[in-house]
């Protein structure tokens, strides 16, 4: 890092004007912010501030040409008031891989690292600790360079946000299988955090809102027929007692929820299989009864289960089960994000 | 439109520090601006202002999901300094057509045109006057509105900017044909003139650029086979004496340069094919000697002539032709732009 962090504390507080049981998701913002420019070849120093408006010119290339990134991640405070993150250098090392894929310069793993953690100590107030809630927090990297010529540009800024949250998804979620839209190109971006990525779904998934459902479940813009991810989490089937996911691709997104519900899963002894699967496959096995679960996975929305799916017409009830995969994975991930369980795996970042 | 436009001049005019002979592209820009947004369901006040920064939330739904869409144009002047657009209304149908698949607001006509002619009115001194030169216009339009959702934000910008601008490329150009990346889904957002579509094409176009080439020729995403665009071009190819160019599609923009080029170029009884072209043709042809050009079509760039393409780990230079179609086809479009032609079409439009 070019030098310390900087920090500029606010002169008042905001927190008292926010209801911290009653927490939307992502949409209540804490007092500071961590800021650092990228000019001139290098990384500035780092400065926690008040948060407040970012002032860019016109011709900055983000507004132009989408260049941007961002991270979703959660904090979490334990019984006794420590600071948790969960495995935040997968993180920092996605955020990179993103980077590379949109030309935007890495970002040092001290000051995401130490940005963060300085971050949290400034506003550790704002970390709830309902049960729940937690603090999301927002890392992202945009070009602040202009100019009109489509190319990347020579300087960008690095933020990181946070916001008190509470659940991503109210309720059972009811998801639409895609059939004529795409989420992602083969050889294209989205396997990276790109802003792109986002507002490309959007219509598809106005659409299906128009329809009932509440999200999209992609399927490769080819044949439409595998299965990819839900857009803000990768998907899980279970089939009899087989848990079926998608391997990661350059148009599937490497979520880190995912990867860690795999691990706990084959630690439970769960079979688990990583393979294509095929939308005929899930119709089928709905039809005849094998079909046991779906449900999402990602930072937002942790373990999300999927009541119905739609398909070509017509609507597919998942059973009720009693003790459901989604609620034992989600309660072994989030007792290990929380400091409820023990973690064998080395997860859970305790701040000092 | 809400009510008239609001007009606040500058206290002093920058443009003596521009040197009119010397011009970049897209990289020095007008004294004003056009802003105006879309707050509570509806476009405010269009205001026309001193260009300065914008301020925005660092929650802004633009820095997160990319939710952006822009236009390119240009404003020529004649002899007799009379101001000239050309087929504006295909921009502005065309950023409603891109605004609609991102979930952006319409713009209506009347704040587009009206507020273009107004600000080219008051900065009309930033018109380039001399031989291939014009101003630049980069109307945009991106998600202002808040949240760390991943949703349609609620408000939004409309913004115009100008640039006096020189040539886009400088010398001849050097082209890769693509056979790993790519730059738009089946049923993805390729047709628009979304801002992500042309971050995605940073990295590709990058390792081009380290092999030698200035651009890349994009290919569809499932076989690497057929001939799509070239991020800011649409391509053209001339085999003996027939001009070949891709049908647009929800993976190909729609080319205003483009379908003004098919259109002369049957006026002049050219033989123009839209249709499907293979890499393997052109490969062909360039081996039996029938392959006489290739250029790229678009706004920024006109026309564009291609010297050499890179495919496969092999350079196809393309002969040196006496008039070829790309200079004929140029010059007619050009002088028709800048008035030196008749315009049997109704594509200029003068303004008072």
């Amino acid at each position: 890092m070019k030098s310390n962090i900087e920090i500029q504390r606010i002169e008042k507080s905001k927190i008292d004007s926010v209801d911290f049981n009653n927490l939307p998701f992502g949409s209540v913002y804490s007092d500071h912010m961590l800021e650092c420019d990228f000019i001139n070849g290098e990384w500035q120093t780092p400065v926690i501030k008040p948060y407040a408006p970012i002032s860019l010119d016109p011709a900055a290339k983000i507004f132009h040409y989408g260049q941007s990134i961002f991270e979703g991640m959660k904090a979490y405070k334990d019984a006794d008031e420590n600071t948790m993150l969960f495995r935040p250098l997968e993180n920092w090392k996605r955020l990179n891989k993103s980077a590379e894929r949109l030309v935007i310069p890495h970002i040092p793993e001290d000051i995401f690292m130490e940005g963060l953690k300085k971050l949290l100590e400034v506003d550790n107030n704002w970390i709830p600790t309902n049960e729940g809630s937690s603090l999301y927090i927002r890392p992202f990297m945009f070009a602040s360079g202009i100019g009109f010529h489509a190319s990347p540009a020579d300087s960008y800024k690095f933020i990181i946000c946070t916001a008190p949250s509470g659940a991503y998804f109210a309720g059972k979620v009811k998801v639409l299988i895609e059939e004529k839209y795409a989420r992602a190109a083969n050889g294209g971006v989205g396997f990276a955090k790109a802003g792109g990525n986002y507002a490309a779904q959007f219509y598809p998934t106005q659409l299906a809102i128009e329809k009932g459902y509440n999200q999209v479940i992609w399927t490769d813009d080819n044949s439409h027929e595998y299965i990819e991810e839900a857009g803000a989490m990768n998907i899980f089937i279970r089939i009899n007692d087989t848990l079926i996911t998608s391997p990661t691709s350059d148009r599937i997104l490497n979520g880190i929820t995912r990867k860690s519900v795999i691990q706990i899963a084959e630690d439970m002894n769960i079979d688990v299989e990583v393979r294509k699967i095929t939308v005929s496959e899930v119709i089928a096995a709905a039809q005849s009864g094998s079909l046991k679960e779906m449900f999402g996975a990602g930072t937002a929305a942790v373990i999300s289960p999927i009541a119905t799916f739609g398909y070509h017409g017509t609507d597919y009830d998942l059973p009720e089960l009693e003790n459901p995969f989604a609620e034992i994975l989600k309660k072994a991930i989030t007792d290990i994000q929380t400091n409820k369980a023990e973690d064998p795996y080395g997860w859970r970042v305790v701040l000092d």
